[in-house]
């Protein structure tokens, strides 16, 4: 439990906090749009300057992309030490005409901050910033060293913080990554992401005759690249959804009970999934609920198929190319490149006479698990029910987040996702939000956890 | 045979008859271009001109679209009746940069004729008028009755020679319909075709999501509609190419041993085949050789396949939705409307559970067979070897000419595809071209016709 002071500051200053990340929204930081190049040096800016007021030493890397802030408090051996890890660059905020405020003119309205940036990842980040203010404006000790790892290239896929984390593994060296950049489990249920799966994405190009054929020309003299690319894809998934590839399954971990009675208790049900996605029914590999299957089984999905003609219409041809794009998500301890091998072989294996076949790895990604028994995951549950006073739960997340598997693998400590936005946040969308709730109770979960993290 | 004085007069004419069939191709008749709308009229009346200065009656029909032109000899009844079928519009003619001199400013080199519409299907079409206008002014008389039905929404899908020919059976009445629009069977070697593959177009749209979702927040949840898809597709077809469906080779003509004889010996190879198309391999149904699966069997080709992303690199979404479309070339004597009917039966049937399946028949068209020991069919194969001085033979064709089983269905007469283009005449494309030899064999041909067609 953080003190009552520290807890008393933060509501004592909430309103000012609120201003102090409009500000922080007010800056257009685009990363993947060069003429917001300015506006993401000056979020850059508006983070080292806040960090260096609270008395941490900081850095202002650049490796050639968008800078990178490492900062750090006195580093005391007697300490654990937490590494806190956002970003301050936003997506862009097309289409424009679609937000009922201008995406950077943050709206406060019944309590919803609305403003790009506003959930991912400003607002969230910035808790870990104001709990670190109440320990040094109150003069309570910090029960641990805190460094900050931010960077401005995530929403343009830079490789900044790839490259100074592979590199620089003593200088990020930590008892627990925090990361708030994802959801919690629904808008009254805190929850520890545990497990996020990974990925391997395949790109399948089948080339038949040198150009479009005129299909009544040349009909049934040779095989259409189409039908070929159909009977590939077929192959990879029985009438169950489980993929035909040999040694797919290899390393699969299997649920433990109590991971399933977890999922159970959270009471997803097949309707709430209809009414997200708006499909006529379930659907998936047998003997799994639901959740699971989302969270902990892998999936093998068609992205994308182009070939031939696609508009209005008939044209008859026989094309000369198809392509599919497959990807994979994958579950812990799935090996992402022997993934990609198998596939590859497989394919190539089962390729139909007649046309020429072509498989390419575009890119993988490892699936993530942490123990839920660690010292630091335990911490951070108790951190979560003191912040937002209800009982925190355990999920999985079915979508991957390179940069934790490269924390965990450089780094060697436990990652804790601690989300604090909503799924109805409009994160990449337009009108994007955050509740004030939530950024209140963030910010008092991060400071709970630098105490409870302490031991 | 045509007369000595017929014959010569085509002769002595032929420089003149090149001269005047350069004027109709200096007309741009673009029938799908509004703005060629004027050029379009001043081709058919370039057309009814010629026809009424050699004394035919002529009437030009506007049944909304381009206007037709009806033109008819003095009809006796002692005297059989040939009907000329034939178009005046012409293909648009982008991209332009690749023509080696203005499309519509002909240009003679080798012998070889270049412009928009030299083969398909002015030059052609002219043979029929140069044939009789041979008759008309050497005073020979005219062993036949002739009539001509031409049109100018070939190239625009226009639909009145359609509704035309179905409501005015009696005015068309013939013993044979007569059609320059295709080509000889190679450059030494004049054909008549004798049957054309008919068409089933189908689209098949498959629905899951309402919208596209993020493969790793729903993956493994709900039916992918492009798996769903590929899985529909590939059930068409077994591994040989033969196609699955129900029924669907109800009705289909088996070759005749003498049919099987004359296609072998035209001598067509596997060789020449992967020249044409570029394809790694020749390809299909066994039991029949290339030229046979051409000509004589049912196909069932993908054209197109469209779902979720296409672009560069990956984008991990579960499509909302996946759509292929697929045509079938049907030959004597399936029905178009029974494939239709079965196919829809057999997706719907087997359509994935998860998923909205919907199947949509876009066109169809018959498949024509004309008998080939038909009184006309043999008269054009003895005007076919005097007007080109070489042994024709008997092919088909893959494609579909709908207009083919109107005449057949409305007039109950054989038509005889008598073609003097060339594979590489380049019809549609740029550069296209028409061999002045054969346009001058062609006029022969048409002569002889006209006699030979007599009895």
């Amino acid at each position: 439990m953080a003190s009552e002071k520290v807890l008393a500051y933060l509501e004592e200053n909430h309103r000012r906090h609120v201003d102090q990340l409009c500000d922080f929204l007010r800056i257009p930081s685009i990363s993947s749009q060069s003429e917001h190049a300015a506006d993401v040096q000056a979020a850059a800016r508006f983070v080292a300057d806040e960090l260096q007021e609270l008395g941490l030493t900081v850095e202002t890397i650049d490796l050639g992309g968008h800078p990178l802030i490492f900062a750090g408090t006195e580093i005391r051996p007697d300490r654990r030490t937490l590494l806190f890890y956002g970003h301050y660059d936003v997506q862009p905020v097309d289409p424009l005409d679609l937000w009922d405020n201008p995406p950077f003119e943050p709206v406060i309205r019944d309590g919803v901050l609305y403003a790009r940036g506003a959930s991912d990842d400003k607002g969230q980040l910035y808790t870990h910033l104001k709990a670190l203010e109440a320990y040094v404006r109150t003069g309570e000790e910090l029960p641990v060293n805190v460094k900050f790892i931010i960077e401005g290239e995530e929403e343009c896929g830079g490789h900044s913080i790839y490259r100074y984390t592979e590199e620089n593994p003593d200088k990020l060296a930590c008892d627990a990554v925090v990361i708030s950049d994802t959801t919690l489990y629904n808008e009254t249920t805190p929850g520890i992401c545990y497990s996020l799966k990974g990925l391997c994405f395949m790109e399948i190009r089948v080339k038949g005759p040198a150009m479009d054929l005129h299909s009544g020309s040349y009909g049934g003299t040779v095989r259409n690249p189409a039908n070929a690319l159909a009977a590939i894809v077929a192959s990879l998934q029985d009438a169950d959804g489980r993929c035909l590839v040999p040694g797919f399954y290899d390393g699969v971990l299997d649920l433990e009970a109590d991971e399933r009675e977890g999922f159970a208790a959270l009471g997803y049900t097949d309707e709430i999934l209809m009414q997200e996605t708006g499909a006529p029914a379930p659907w998936g590999e047998k003997g799994y609920t639901t959740l699971e299957r989302m969270w902990a089984r892998p999936t093998c999905d068609v992205n994308g198929l182009v070939s031939g003609y696609g508009g209005e219409g008939a044209k008859t041809i026989i094309p000369a190319t198809a392509t599919a794009k497959v990807s994979m998500r994958l579950v812990p301890d799935q090996d992402p490149e022997a993934v990609a091998r198998a596939f590859t072989a497989y394919v190539m294996e089962n390729a139909p006479e007649g046309v020429t076949v072509e498989v390419e790895n575009l890119h993988n990604a490892a699936p993530v698990l942490v123990p839920r028994d660690s010292d630091m995951v335990q911490a951070g549950m108790r951190a979560l029910e003191q912040g937002f006073g209800a009982r925190p739960v355990f999920i999985r997340e079915g979508g991957s987040i390179p940069i934790v598997g490269t924390f965990q693998d450089c780094l060697k400590s436990p990652v804790l996702l601690l989300g604090y936005g909503l799924a109805t946040d409009n994160i990449h969308s337009p009108n994007e939000k955050f509740h004030l709730e939530n950024f209140r109770r963030g910010a008092r979960t991060s400071a709970a956890l630098m105490r409870e993290a302490a031991g």
